[in-house]
């Protein structure tokens, strides 16, 4: 079988990120090893520039732009990561940033998007409000739109995370990303099939946001209607070019809730003392959700950003 | 001059801790250079067995003990992250722990204790208190006691901690260590002193436990009577052996308060995306508060450990 995206062109991108971005860190926790009994491999894209992962994908589809699409700069819309991406991105490129994003982000996001230099355009805070306010700032300046995650070359560029994690950890039996999207889930499973012999992907998703796990059981695309977790980057739908990747490539999901995401957030701020979003929480969660599924085994687990709003917690 | 640790001593020192604890990772940030205009290098030892610089001295020190002095184990006075170190570095060697805490020292810290094998005896919240239990303790059980930093052994385990900075940094101009009891600081001097042709070393005190900084100026050791900071590692009076060697040493101590304190160690959080407790703050703060003295330099500063306690956060 074959698929959209290509060895080759994982690999290419892989070697354009190469010194731009940040070859992260695995990191192990005997404590955390004896609690699930099963040796668990965090690969920490909260240390990735932007703090999150998504500053792979970004600068990969940037990266195989003509000048000319360069030259009138980039445009998104995102409330989280992926704007923070496209600005840095841009800021790469020498060319602006237009970032569309609800009037209700935190305040904190939006410093951040600014802090790369970009422009922050508000709209109100509803899905139709973004996507048309994103095509009038792309007709006003000419932008070029860089999906958050529906786009082969996006999805490539997350890719590299998973490639990196197998190389650097010995015999990997999983790799657990979390599924949002899906940009970081499907370029997962690409990465196993093509660059291990035998690591298996298994999604974690949020019981309140599962329309990942759903559209796999249904085997057809079910958009998510309403989002309900505290995994704020895994609010999203899965996307079309991401479905068809994971449909023949992801083993299974695990669902978890809001207490166990939380639970497993604690024991990685405690036990790994790093800093990590929600969302990062979730493959942990996964693991010791099912400890039959996982014992013995050698795990690598996608912790995918860190970029935590402070101003609401006890300063 | 001559010290009371030699230079040979804190090698030694560094080859009986290699393997048994961790090489810590040093950590930089664009985003904090930008901010002070100075090179700035973390050593990160709240990623530290126990999850602080502590496991360096009660390791060492119980390394040097011969086998009729640990056969009863050791004990030691610790509200904190010593009381941890000792209770680890016990049962590295197969021997039991007897940690003195006061009645109200965090749960968390107990359990913490507990999960290394340790006894936990509690005590009214007085340095009396702690003092004359231990003695107790002591008769009770044999133990050998391991001083939290007035002790040359365990000040020399702690110098391990700036010899790889300067080994793993290259031109480092300042080291800055927090200064609380004196166990990290006085090491620092050492390593600095033995190990590197021009780095100076200075401590950053918080303002409400200023005892270092008001014995460096009178020449003499005033005892702390009453601490009144955040920083919790760093409410302890410099001790007799420290302060002989801080005195020569040390070129200056820059006084931070609790505001500071608390702005550094946000940025650090937001900025390194890792989990550090109040005291690992105070040598960015410092740094943040004279940002002439510091401009253009090379800069080392010690992040001493990450137990915070998260049960008084928002999870």
């Amino acid at each position: 079988m074959s698929y959209s995206i290509s060895k080759n062109t994982i690999e290419k991108a892989a070697s354009v990120l190469e010194g731009q971005i940040h070859r992260t860190p695995v990191l192990t926790s005997s404590a955390l090893n004896d609690l699930t009994g099963a040796q668990l491999f965090f690969k920490c894209e909260n240390f990735q520039k932007i703090g999150a992962f998504k500053a792979r994908g970004a600068t990969y589809a940037a990266s195989t732009l003509n000048e000319e699409e360069r030259s009138s700069g980039f445009c998104t819309h995102s409330s989280g990561n992926h704007g923070q991406a496209v600005a840095w991105a841009a800021q790469q490129y020498g060319v602006p940033a237009f970032i569309v994003m609800p009037s209700n982000a935190p305040e904190v996001k939006k410093r951040a998007v600014r802090g790369y230099g970009a422009e922050v355009i508000e709209c109100t805070p509803t899905l139709a409000a973004r996507e048309s306010t994103l095509i009038e700032v792309q007709k006003k300046t000419g932008a070029y739109f860089l999906h958050p995650f529906d786009d082969v070359r996006v999805i490539a560029g997350q890719a590299t995370c998973a490639k990196e994690l197998i190389e650097d950890t010995a015999a990997l039996d999983f790799i657990i990303p979390p599924v949002g999207g899906g940009g970081l889930a499907a370029g997962s499973c690409l990465s196993a099939h093509y660059f291990s012999a035998h690591t298996k992907v298994i999604g974690g998703e949020p019981s309140g946001a599962s329309d990942a796990y759903r559209s796999l059981e249904a085997g057809k695309l079910i958009p998510l209607i309403k989002a309900e977790t505290i995994a704020d980057g895994l609010r999203t739908s899965l996307g079309h070019h991401n479905f068809a990747i994971l449909q023949p490539l992801m083993e299974r999901i695990i669902l978890v809730d809001d207490d166990e995401i939380k639970a497993a957030m604690r024991l990685i701020w405690e036990r790994l003392k790093i800093v990590i979003e929600p969302s990062c929480a979730v493959p942990l969660a996964a693991v010791i959700k099912e400890p039959d599924a996982f014992r013995g085994k050698n795990i690598g687990l996608i912790l995918t950003g860190g970029n935590v709003d402070l101003d609401s917690w006890r300063f």
